[in-house]
């Protein structure tokens, strides 16, 4: 007889960052797990110790007999584990060379290598949690500041999918209750009364969909980090407004995963909210380079920016290059500098106020320079009014598929008001309310496609 | 009553290496560890549980009570542990806001950061594995190849410690029988008889370390690596030798601790030996680049490399600058790559034979490139003649502190064998030998100065 229970194959991987470091972790997980450490371990019996114990010894290879590697070994049995799978970690002495070896060997046992995010996969699908926790495991690992940190550790603490499932469960005792009044038409107006039942629930879940949107805007800031673009024209000052973000060390440098050497995005902690800084490289130009170079540079820059600093020179008048970039900057976040103020000011004041609000400019100079205070409470009042919204028990979204699925949820919830509105049957109405039912269950994941998983834990870091 | 054993305050690091990853270790050691650890951590009472046993719960600011992430709490107690001393190691979910929060709180407790090294340190302090043993764990992490990391971790194991315990017993034993004999002349052939036991240790123990040194060219080689470098007039194919090197991923690329963005290492790994590629920059120079940086490269390149790959055009006379580095390079390690050697030779043989041997020589085309097998066997021909030597079990010498202290004791040896010849008296003899011993212990750290200590710490990596 074939065991009809979900079973995966036997998985491995590196689960700490790649690079020098004191200790490396080489996971495994899967029902294999402890067998296939057992045989290139020596030390206690594995297949015997208890679980979540913590075991000295010695990595041989199999084949050679020869050493590789003084490791600790943890036991840790299904169901009780970050899978829900028998799990082994293996910490070595790190280093490259060795952790790989471990590596190899254990794949040597057919044990298959982990995909990216694969564990979280497991740990989703054999239903430890569920998939908006899965995706704050993720976001608790690339979270810029202390804010961001804590909203993603409130989602994977399950808040969300909570409050999500407290939606949908209203939904379907709704749908249930429409049901039974269809079937058994007791009374005359049962069709009243069924509307009138949907309209309420159609409304009170819409309400709470509205209220989690609204902390969308901040949540995703949160999350990805604001892209914040330093513009201007060359020699403006724009490095010195730079130094001022990257003071006292507080910027993060955070490789791209995998790509150490290609990518390298800074983010500075500014009150909790993550600057992205974009193109830092443009900044340092000199007076040498070609000014067009300079131009496109803050073109692109701009195209991809929610807040531009754009610095200008006051001490000499508006050039071309600058009100082209006061007009193209207009409708979005900005904080105009108006540097080297202590001199006479050249700049056409009529002129500057037709592109600008006054509250958009900050004055700077070298006798009394934009302090970093003042720019960081411009940013944060900016883009949170002072504080953070947040929904009750501090419920963010932050995910723009989470977003997504509420926005058409909420569509679809409007489609069950306006279709009453309209007097439609109850039948279409009960498909709309069925639509954000289901809608609600994607951002759970009660109801997904492969595809999907396949794409959202690629962009897990390896060994997650 | 004060307690007089060695007390050391509590440290804390972070052991992983840094960057996103599925899990980041905080590792905790010293008499306060628990307790510090209970602070933060809900879930078990830590201080109850049993030793070696991995606890889930959560990481809170005991000041804010906000949860700061869901964590994997291993607790090991003095004094079989890594220091000796009672070891925490909290593994997070990773990520450097969540990792970099842990550990602020963990120091907020009255813990100290622990300097790069400082659990090895405590190692070594608290007497579980000596000095090189202690040496040998950075061995092992920066280990380039399998061979490397194979003579890291004999090293590690303690086979060289042991080695070099029993010649400095030896020696004790012998300065002993010198003072009994000393002290009871009880036979006229006194001074005779103790000559003769002097020299015949003498003897004896510098064979043995002369054996060691035998071992420490190619040692130092692969713990190290061979410095390359690929030099040659733009476009005669220096770009080609170097892919031909790092085909099918073999490059192993190595940031230097903290410095990701400065400088990156890279290492090819050929037959077990790790090659140092030297200015892979400069490799890749092309013909607009003014022919002058490329000699300047070449010569700095030169400067630092143990093995030279000179690439020289055969469809094309002879050139000044390639002379000028035929020149230069003669008498070290080198091949010499003649490239587009399908083409008819304009290179005069006979000027060429005066400046390389023909076992020197290499041939390239496009119909027959040079193979990455042919290259690797004569690299590993010119360093190893085929085989890695080993004094006897596998010991290698490859730390330039040890070669250099072997040297300084082989000295000391030959001075007592010098004054046995010249006739000194016995006293002066048992100061050489006594001073063979002393450098001895020094490779162990049987003896040592505190800035030793501080200098060999401080090039480990945080969290060692």
């Amino acid at each position: 007889m074939q065991n009809v229970a979900t079973e995966f194959d036997t998985i491995a991987a590196i689960s700490t960052p790649p690079g020098e470091g004191g200790i490396s972790i080489i996971r495994i997980s899967g029902s294999k797990a402890i067998d296939a450490a057992s045989k290139l371990y020596r030390g206690k019996d594995l297949r015997k110790v208890a679980g979540n114990t913590i075991n000295y010894g010695h990595v041989y290879d199999p084949d050679s007999d020869e050493e590789v590697d003084e490791v600790m070994v943890s036991v840790m049995r299904a169901p009780r584990t970050y899978t829900k799978e028998n799990i082994i970690e293996i910490n070595c002495h790190g280093g490259i060379v060795a952790t790989n070896r471990i590596l190899q060997l254990i794949l040597g046992l057919g044990v298959r290598l982990a995909k990216p995010g694969e564990f979280t996969e497991r740990a989703f699908l054999n239903g430890r949690i569920d998939l908006s926790q899965a995706e704050a495991v993720m976001d608790l690992i690339r979270a810029k500041t202390d804010q961001s940190m804590k909203v993603a550790l409130n989602q994977l603490d399950g808040n969300l999918s909570h409050l999500i499932a407290n939606l949908r469960q209203d939904i379907l005792d709704v749908l249930a209750q429409v049901e039974v009044n269809i079937d058994y038409p007791e009374y005359d107006d049962v069709e009243t009364m069924t509307t009138k039942l949907l309209k309420e629930k159609a409304v009170e879940v819409k309400s709470e969909v509205q209220q989690l949107l609204k902390t969308a805007k901040q949540g995703k800031v949160l999350r990805d980090g604001l892209a914040t673009a330093i513009v201007g024209h060359p020699n403006v000052g724009k490095s010195s407004i730079l130094n001022l973000l990257l003071h006292e060390d507080k910027a993060i440098v955070t490789d791209v995963a995998g790509t150490t050497r290609d990518v390298i995005e800074e983010y500075v902690n500014v009150q909790g909210v993550p600057l992205k800084l974009v193109d830092t490289a443009g900044i340092h130009e000199t007076n040498d380079k070609v000014e067009k170079i300079g131009v496109e540079r803050s073109q692109k820059a701009l195209e991809v920016a929610d807040l531009v600093i754009l610095v200008l020179d006051s001490s000499v008048e508006l050039r071309d290059e600058d009100r082209k970039l006061l007009k193209q900057t207009s409708g979005m976040k900005r904080i105009v500098v108006l540097n080297k103020s202590d001199l006479t000011s050249k700049i056409d004041q009529n002129e500057l106020q037709s592109y600008v609000d006054s509250t958009e400019i900050v004055h700077s100079s070298a006798v009394n320079p934009l302090g970093t205070k003042d720019l960081e409470e411009r940013i944060a009042k900016l883009f949170f009014a002072g504080s953070i919204e947040n929904s009750g028990n501090n419920i963010m979204v932050t995910n723009a598929r989470h977003i997504g699925l509420l926005k058409q949820s909420e569509e679809a919830l409007n489609s069950v008001l306006s279709g009453i509105e309209m007097g439609m049957p109850v039948d279409l109405l009960q498909i709309d309310m069925t639509r954000a039912w289901d809608l609600l269950g994607e951002i759970t994941g009660d109801s997904y496609q492969d595809e999907l998983l396949d794409q959202l834990f690629s962009q897990f870091c390896l060994g997650k």
